[in-house]
């Protein structure tokens, strides 16, 4: 699709997301004006020092006057107070957008706040990310080649849809549509279950005893194995509390097959053993040779 | 320690690890003849055409006639017959050891084969290894600034363990030595139990009804914390077979700390959520940062 030039778009909540986005959105002049807006004044002045947006705001109805888009790219947590202040003073013409790592809370908190999902709201979820987080850590290639999900539903314009589709695919990225159940369930599985597992290894050995000596003793596949969880803790709590009921589904089904795998051990059953596996090996190498 | 000269020493299992070491102690300069041995010629074929040892043998006592120092590099699942085979006509002066990463079974095995361990045993296990295997991955890189732990008994000659630390430290590595349950339950914690939770994880997923959605929906998070789900069925099953009560030990504690988790999750316990991460992000930076 080609590039719109967007007048104004605004971006509530200037961190890695939020900045990269910026950044990105930059590059290929597909914005007139960049309005970062957040309530971390200090944050701010370095989107701005940085170049990362043209004009900043601590005051978010004041951020998204005469924005063609706005951008909400703030923690789960915060957004329904974001909801809550832009609201009011919202134009019915804006285009809204998330990058909200769950889309069933957003969803139900905006169809809430607003009456009912307003039209040109459009739920997304940008697949990208490190384990790095603030505007320091912004670039303008998070998204180059990474997946962004959006999440309409049958009532929302399809216009809007169109906008928010072409911004992503200007910053790089490739942009599918599902439903937002179906979303919340897939990456409960592929990313929130994967945090959550890393973060419990690290915190399960650090409590014992020996914990530095463990930690001393750690290799290489440790290191990459644990990565994700130097992530930020209140993003990734915030992510398990907007998505608590895929993501408790998520980790009952794989408690179960741990317990399995853990019966296989203690009872010497090779089979089951090697076959579990195989499986994994062979499903992981055709991922990552895709 | 300064490096010494060894005349003769036989490698028996010429693969990632068994290679490395060949490819570190020539870059050494530490030993004058290289013996690659095994079953499979083919393999053996590989090491000698790649420069990776000087002379190879199928048949294990040829191999091991005139050794000083014999390393057993083999899976841990050959182990046994490995010493079966190499016992009857190994001299009392000859040096052995091996890299297996579990060592209660090698050490039992020993034991019982040999009558007693032999004073020349020196148990070892190097703390280092990729995803991939056989030779052709090999490279003398492999151990610089890895860990190495021996774990001698009371009656092992004082000689003999210099001898290995020696070696393995002209190969760039760095040597310690501990007891063996010891060991055992360092290594079950930190490199056995995250292999069995990433191929738990990913054969999990990759046995629902839509994974290849899932996996097409996987970011960089996901790639990273299942690269060791990559690694060789075979060598782990091995692994989890002879290390099978401290790793089902670890794997009862961690499902322990995982259902408390998946409750606090459930009951939107915040405090227990963010206590958890903290304390996990926390322990890892301080690993990743020393």
């Amino acid at each position: 699709m080609s590039t719109p030039v967007i007048n104004q778009l605004t971006i509530i909540g200037v961190g890695l997301i939020g900045g990269s986005l910026a950044r990105a959105l930059r590059r290929a002049n597909a914005v007139t004006t960049l309005v970062g807006a957040g309530r971390n004044a200090d944050q701010l002045a370095i989107a701005r020092k940085l170049g990362v947006v043209d004009r900043t705001e601590t005051d978010l109805a004041k951020a998204c006057a005469g924005a063609d888009v706005v951008v909400l790219a703030v923690p789960l947590g915060a957004m329904r107070a974001v909801l809550e202040q832009i609201a009011p003073t919202l134009s019915p013409d804006t285009i809204i957008t998330d990058v909200g790592s769950a889309k069933g809370s957003v969803v139900s908190d905006a169809g809430q706040i607003f009456n009912g999902l307003p039209a040109r709201f459009v739920p997304g979820h940008p697949i990208a990310g490190t384990e790095q987080s603030g505007v320091e850590a912004s670039f303008a290639e998070l998204f180059d080649q990474r997946r962004v999900i959006l999440t309409p539903e049958a009532a929302t314009d399809p216009a809007a849809v169109t906008t928010v589709c072409q911004l992503w695919e200007a910053c790089g990225a490739q942009v599918m549509t599902m439903a937002v159940a179906h979303h919340d369930a897939v990456l409960a599985a592929t990313s929130h279950l994967p945090h959550v597992l890393a973060y419990t290894l690290v915190d399960s050995l650090a409590r014992q005893d020996d914990s530095r000596e463990i930690f001393d003793y750690a290799a290489g596949g440790f290191r990459d194995f644990t990565r994700i969880a130097s992530s930020d803790p209140q993003m990734w709590h915030d992510i398990c509390a907007a998505n608590r009921e895929p993501l408790v589904a998520a980790l009952q089904h794989f408690i179960r097959d741990l317990e399995q795998l853990t019966r296989a051990i203690e009872q010497a059953d090779s089979d089951a053993i090697k076959q579990t596996f195989e499986r994994a090996k062979q499903a992981r190498d055709a991922f990552c040779n895709k």
